[in-house]
């Protein structure tokens, strides 16, 4: 994953992982991977020397991320204008029991984003986006939709933050003890956690013979949601 | 959820829900509820002037929040002096398509906690601590454990942050359409997401005779992490 060749962040201070450098990634391949496969992310930002972690939607293109609220939402009027922000995703996969305390630990694959948010304030470019908020999920969902409002249009914020510094860390490893613990009549495990989707529910008032789109087939019940989200961005962008 | 009578976090312009007010709680039984169902959490700093927003694992005691981290991490290093902190739970239910972009949302609950972190300092306020970041998850377990070695303890650190606001934000409600949009023949649908835990996977290396303790029962495959959470919260601190 880290190939002489690859495009990769650039490292300083701000995103070098300090901890667990081993543990560290900056190439855009494994980067990209893991922001594909997530649509929850946290967005850290300051207002007033405060800091504040806002949950929210996101999508990547290219090396630019997307999130989006209310117009009317402090994280939004705090982001407007080349405000420094932290994007991250994580992704959990495991709980780890080891023979001693200071070896529970946990699987998981996380990125930090980092960068300038700005509004998205060119009508088009806005528009564009707003479009992508949902075909990057659900591909070519919007042009069987209600066109959108003016006033909807209005009421929508994008944000837009081109990625200066990224890292991802990634830890699967499972149970790793000290190695004379492993001597010792203790019970460890790895315990798997993930997260799925479930069985579609349509919405009760459907026009009759209104049928689910073929391409909403990847959202299937019981698959790995970031299997379907990674999908879908591919088929949406082309990966 | 909110009686008068109820104990709730004061509300002031850093914690109170400013978009969507109707969904937003302040009390400490929704607040809590949705905090002891999780296990991963973001915490967002300032260092330098700049936001960072970093996963870690975290768990409640009271009124106060733990997490933990290698002490060479950049955030404990950071938050070791009484520096504002916020730390963000989001449980993600659902993805939700309506007919129009507009009205594509996801149902979710999330918990802000705001406060100042400390690093814990005191050598008997720190043990315990270490203790309760494995009992917590895994009630009375530390007692069958290797006991922690003194350098153990002296490379993992603490940070203990009282929470001085809260705001729990909630929305459960499926898809809802504009009034005239339900006569379109275009398809909606809620689409659940949930984290479950899979098969707990043994390590390979068990001396003979080791069996799963009884106790870790709660975590069993299928279930939804934040049930065996909650359940392991209560019984760690008899909720």
């Amino acid at each position: 994953m880290s190939s002489t060749e690859a495009p990769s962040y650039p490292v300083d201070a701000r995103n070098r992982v300090k901890r667990r450098h081993d543990r560290g990634f900056y190439d855009h391949d494994t980067v990209h991977r893991l922001l594909d496969a997530a649509v929850l992310c946290h967005v850290a930002y300051v207002v007033d020397g405060l800091p504040y972690c806002t949950p929210t939607l996101f999508w990547r293109e290219g090396t630019t991320l997307y999130w989006h609220g209310s117009s009317a939402s402090r994280m939004l009027r705090n982001l407007s204008d080349g405000q420094p922000a932290c994007l991250t995703v994580t992704h959990f996969d495991s709980l780890v029991l080891a023979r001693c305390g200071f070896n529970h630990s946990a699987d998981y694959r996380s990125v930090m984003a980092f960068g300038e948010a700005r509004l998205i304030t060119d009508a088009a470019e806005k528009r564009r986006a707003l479009v992508m908020m949902v075909d990057r999920f659900f591909p070519d969902r919007t042009a069987g939709l209600r066109a959108s409002t003016d006033q909807e249009i209005k009421a929508t914020s994008v944000v837009a933050m081109e990625i200066e510094r990224a890292s991802a860390k990634i830890r699967a490893r499972g149970v790793v003890d000290d190695d004379e613990d492993y001597e010792l009549p203790i019970y460890a495990e790895r315990l798997p956690v993930r997260t799925v989707i479930g069985a579609p529910e349509p919405c009760p008032r459907l026009m009759p013979g209104v049928q689910r789109p073929e391409k909403l087939g990847g959202y299937r019940d019981g698959r790995l949601l970031e299997d379907a989200l990674a999908e879908a961005h591919a088929a949406a962008y082309g990966g």
